[in-house]
């Protein structure tokens, strides 16, 4: 079967999560309008789509429908941007500028901001638990709960409480990489894996699919640390030099720039290994690693 | 059957929901040893566990299972107390005293207690989706998105928005009543129905119980707002007259004590009807209509 190159293929998912998320929103005008304002204006401000894209892409190896992977993408990455937003906080991390823009807190106010991210995550798992056609009740609950444990705190927010106390820390690459897997790395876990679920992957496919998206995850972290050095906040459309001007254990400061670029690669290529099994098949998820590796925000 | 009475029933209940709890929360020990203590800190501080009393009296009139009840009630308290520690953020409500304790983010810090509300949310819906016996998987499923419902923008989320768009502002009753029954009755009302369904109880049922549930809710609120104005800060355990400090409109502001008190005593009474089809099965349902009104805190 032919298909489309991978922007092309990159683009018709975004545009097809970008419409499920519209969707799944509350309408703007509707009370409390405010914070529907708020939560679309997060929500539907663009962004990479990392982890929709991965969702779909290991869907697309076990020929999962689109729009259950659409549902399950919007899940996600309603987990995902809602802890932007609390990060963002002046509690947290205290920025001002996200994907080109003010930031939730900024453009609304601080207790706006706080309850988007508390209703977006009620909204994911709301979304999680709509009906899906080919995948048993029984499946969908268990799905769930992976999706809850990914985002919960022994993941994505314990993570960020490790951030948190091991800022202006010295920290072992071991600590480091335990904190990535947890921040960032269990909930691209999580999406690659739901992906997966919904097409009804064996335990085997599973099994791989979970340690290649433990490298992406620590890859994605390695890139966003080298990023954060190199590029610019106009580039990244958030500001840059964050991590060197907060005392920040990070790739970086650990190993230096170069090792980093080679810790960088190391990564990649164990990525594109776990996917042997899958022949063609997994065209997009090695098309996503190196994409990972290549962007420039 | 003989029934014990009613402060032995609910310190029965409230001892299975702190055992609950203390088994679903993450070990003390266990990293990031710092969030696991004030998840524990917040949740485990004893309160009403109204919400689960509630639960557990609506599954008690079709004979749920006693665990089954326990896992739900755990559920929406998580819920409920997560939602306390976000109100009492220096951005929300800026408020030190909790059950007669420092609030979480006084005890701990604000980043912490935000990542505490956030964490506990998803250990909500984690728990809400761990194999139910006696209830099927879509049921389950269709419980879930009622829980996420009733906690998100259209719910408590959105009441608290509402809330505070209003601090300041002169509401008209039914706006203020528009504003308790997200902020504070949908998970009240979740929390009933949730332990009906337990039961598989019939559409007809879970019709009342949904109207006995908004008079609750209501209650709950009205008689809040006499304590806040009534009551001391030590018999509260949190600081009385906040209410009359921030300028927020309450029963008491928009009725005068007098009609505030007419209101509860009508909402009592409509609680109860809406609960004459089930007979003697309800005494727990109406004990604790009646001591939602006697409460002193």
């Amino acid at each position: 079967m032919a298909r489309v190159d991978f922007p092309r293929w990159q683009e018709s998912i975004q545009k097809r999560i970008e419409s499920a998320l519209e969707a799944y929103l509350p309408n703007a005008n509707s009370p409390p309008v405010r914070l529907h304002q708020a939560m679309r204006y997060v929500t539907l401000a663009g962004g990479k789509r990392v982890r929709p894209l991965l969702c779909h892409a290991a869907g697309e190896i076990f020929s999962a429908p689109l729009t259950t992977l659409d549902q399950l993408s919007s899940a996600v990455e309603m987990i995902h941007v809602y802890s932007l937003v609390h990060d963002d906080l002046p509690a947290m991390d205290n920025d001002v500028l996200r994907r080109g823009k003010p930031t939730c807190h900024i453009q609304f106010d601080e207790a706006t901001a706080l309850l988007v991210g508390d209703a977006l995550q009620s909204l994911a798992f709301y979304v999680a638990a709509q009906p899906i056609a080919d995948v048993t009740p029984e499946k969908q609950l268990a799905m769930l709960s992976l999706l809850a444990n990914a985002a919960g705190s022994r993941g994505m927010a314990g993570g960020q409480a490790i951030d948190l106390e091991a800022t202006g820390e010295s920290l072992e690459i071991v600590e480091l990489e335990f904190m990535h897997v947890q921040k960032t790395g269990q909930l691209i876990q999580a999406a690659t894996l739901l992906g997966a679920h919904a097409g009804n992957a064996q335990p085997m496919d599973i099994q791989n699919l979970a340690h290649f998206a433990n490298r992406i995850g620590l890859l994605f972290q390695v890139v966003d640390d080298i990023l954060d050095a190199e590029a610019s906040t106009h580039a990244l459309g958030k500001t840059a030099g964050k991590d060197a001007d907060s005392n920040k254990a990070t790739y970086l400061t650990l190993l230096g720039a170069k090792s980093a670029h080679v810790l960088a690669e190391g990564l990649r290529e164990e990525a594109h290994e776990a996917l042997s099994s899958f022949g063609d098949n997994a065209l997009r998820l090695h098309q996503l690693t190196d994409y990972i590796v290549a962007r420039k925000s």
